[in-house]
């Protein structure tokens, strides 16, 4: 008819049947992978009171409230303004406020689910998308031992979604940053704008970020100084003993010591080297970071960045974001995949380039109505061996039936005909090389797909 | 502070964290279920353009719509409305005409997440609650062979997640209510009418539902015969051979015949019989139902239903649902859980009585910061073996942290001490039994959690 506009509102973005089978895998991963490392996944509510969203400097034009189609006064008596969360940490505090005598602390949690932002439309930008985070928040607090922890949960993650796919975890310490600048004469009240603008060194390249500092009133020595500081090279035990070799103040000595310990615990949990790699430069634009921070990038096969990418894991230690909703000190420390517009960006580079559009490994075809018993029993059976197991019901020519099997990229077909039924045999088509055999039990299959 | 009101807005429900990890565990449970059967998980985004939901029935009045706090005319050039599917359907009918040529037919897909509803706020019901649906879309036709997979999937489902708890999916035609009723000189206007008043029968009772059709203009005569009609007891087998007796009109034998195939093809599915019970009360509320139908009940003690829960999972064959988006004809056959009401039912009743907070199957431990290496090592080991462990970082005397994994429910504990690190063993206890014994390898630790 198309009466009907059915497409996606601007900002939704609905991928399509072969890409939505790589996002609902990565989940699977992603879930798997933080709950393997003691994070148990937490989904709260997508609604909370508005309020409590911009207590948090949520920016207002951008928070979407609820609000009905026909409006009914009645029903709504509360007259608070209802909102749609627009990230994950904001939820977190809430949640550790109102289940505050329910949870052990160190607090661990996962959640991955979508939020909502109401930004201008743009390329590769949604108003709807998934994050995917951890955070572990401590009573009063925490262990930089957990600090340690992120990186080699980011490891485990994309050395499973991206197999073959180099990449790097780089981190860094916000005291080192802070106590340098110190130094330099940068006032405290200046830092947060000075971070920024180094935070952007990367993106913009080096004469413009000069432009900026020398804008903010600093002296061409002190610019310098800082630009061969955040460019420091070598291995993370030379940059270490660097540092550890300067006079730093309090702040920048208590910088290094972290990350030294952050980084020789590393060590312990037996992280491939090439997967970590210190780097002063990364200062994290958000300003509620305090220690700790990391920046997730994929290689190119040269071995440098891929910077049209970003980074595409980040996170850092914080030390009072959850306590805005209680009267406790909650240092925590947690990572976070922009999981919509990763996937969208590796499919629009062709990095990931989906295959298939179902779970289904096998797909049961019937040669004509004789097999249908044959062919329900095989599929139950099959389906009790642990199994993806798909009977194809609709009575179409045989043809048909594997060219529906190739189109959604099923692997094997199973063909039952007379002879099979007669014979309590399975004829086992292998879709992708073109090849078939006639066996006499399941084991085969069992085998090939197990 | 307490300056903030913290808690959720009504409707809204956040299990607390001992039932959050029964919700996530069912989830991962019917995800599987769905996708062995051939139904690969295809999550939509929350959003649609108001105007579809409209033109499928949706209640105005239970529609939410997006706004922004702070509205910005400049951002959002395109003036439609913005609303939160209320249900899984018409976005699966929006997805089916979005893709039309992408997708292969017959289209099967799962669906789990979050709808809302702006209902008025009472005990049980929420305005988000989460849906799991699975509907298979045939072009032109679709077998019937897909109505009879529907209960072998409800009892794959429940048989994994209540195990020992008996239920069974009762199952009906309305084909064969529209065509008895047609009989009874109930014009195909009232049809939808008495339908309603019928589906009422075991929530209302005999009297009740007698003097709605009574008002209704019905006879005692053909009152009488309904209810002989929908209470007709036996076997499946028995109700089917009485109901192939009758001379009914053709939209009777119709469902008749169907029903038979149906319950045939489930014989050759291998379940076990006590799952399935033919029931001619069933109509289901919905009018968009055209053949085969479903409700689930869980059973007492004593075999009678527990009418208290209501249907725990319901569906069946509609004619025309998919087709509002496009000039096409799509019949389809669909199961939904509604997941939230159920969890929140089952928790209310004690069915279910969740004991874990967590995914965590072993806490790591430490008497003392010299075991710290041995800890990490020993965590990144064991997790490479597949299993979920946890490290407790926290310098914290080793009852508090024997205290952390009993208050979450962690099954095993392991300690390492001075000891421990010298003989290279590892200690484990059984947090339930509180058993304790000291082994040389990781053996017997991954054959009990395995």
């Amino acid at each position: 008819m198309a009466k009907h506009n059915v497409t996606n509102p601007s900002g939704f973005l609905e991928f399509s049947p072969l890409q939505e089978r790589v996002r609902q895998e990565w989940i699977r991963v992603i879930t798997e992978v933080f709950e393997k490392n003691g994070f148990p996944r937490i989904d709260t509510p997508l609604v909370e009171r508005a309020e409590n969203f911009v207590a948090k400097d949520g920016n207002p034009k951008e928070i979407y409230i609820l609000d009905r189609l026909l409006r009914d006064e009645a029903i709504d008596q509360d007259k608070d303004q209802r909102a749609i969360r627009f990230d994950h940490t904001v939820p977190m505090a809430l949640y550790v406020a109102r289940h505050f005598n329910d949870i052990s602390f160190p607090f661990r949690r996962s959640v991955i689910g979508p939020v909502m932002r109401g930004e201008r439309a743009q390329k590769g930008r949604f108003r709807q998308f998934d994050q995917c985070d951890i955070d572990v928040i401590g009573s009063e607090h925490l262990s930089l031992l957990n600090d340690a922890q992120m990186p080699a949960i980011i490891i485990e993650i994309f050395e499973k979604l991206l197999p073959g796919q180099d990449f790097v975890v780089r981190i860094n310490n916000r005291k080192i940053l802070t106590g340098f600048f110190r130094e330099l004469d940068v006032t405290p009240e200046q830092f947060k704008d000075v971070l920024h603008i180094v935070d952007d060194l990367e993106k913009h390249g080096e004469a413009k970020v000069t432009a900026e500092l020398k804008a903010f009133g600093m002296s061409d020595k002190n610019i310098e100084k800082l630009f061969q500081f955040v460019e420091v090279k070598g291995s993370d035990e030379e940059i270490l003993q660097l540092l550890e070799e300067l006079t730093g103040n309090e702040v920048f000595r208590e910088g290094v010591a972290e990350l030294r310990e952050t980084r020789e615990a590393l060590e312990s949990m037996a992280i491939h080297p090439k997967r970590i790699q210190i780097d002063l430069s990364i200062a994290r634009g958000l300003d509620y970071y305090t220690g700790t921070v990391y920046e997730t990038n994929l290689l190119n096969k040269d071995g440098t960045k891929n910077t049209s990418l970003g980074s595409i894991c980040s996170g850092g230690r914080y030390d009072d974001l959850a306590s805005i909703f209680t009267n406790k000190k909650l240092p925590g420390v947690g990572i976070s995949i922009g999981l919509t517009r990763l996937l969208w960006q590796l499919f629009d580079a062709k990095i990931l380039e989906p295959k298939r559009a179902t779970s289904t490994q096998v797909l049961i075809l019937t040669m004509d109505e004789s097999a249908t018993k044959t062919a329900l029993e095989t599929g139950a059976r099959l389906r009790k061996k642990g199994l993806s197991v798909e009977n194809y019901f609709e009575k179409k020519k045989i043809q048909k039936q594997f060219a529906y099997a190739d189109k959604l990229g099923i692997p094997y077909c199973l063909v039952l005909g007379e002879n099979e039924v007669s014979n309590g045999t399975i004829t086992i088509k292998d879709m992708v090389n073109g090849t078939q055999e006639t066996v006499k039990n399941d084991e085969k299959l069992v085998s090939l797909l197990k």
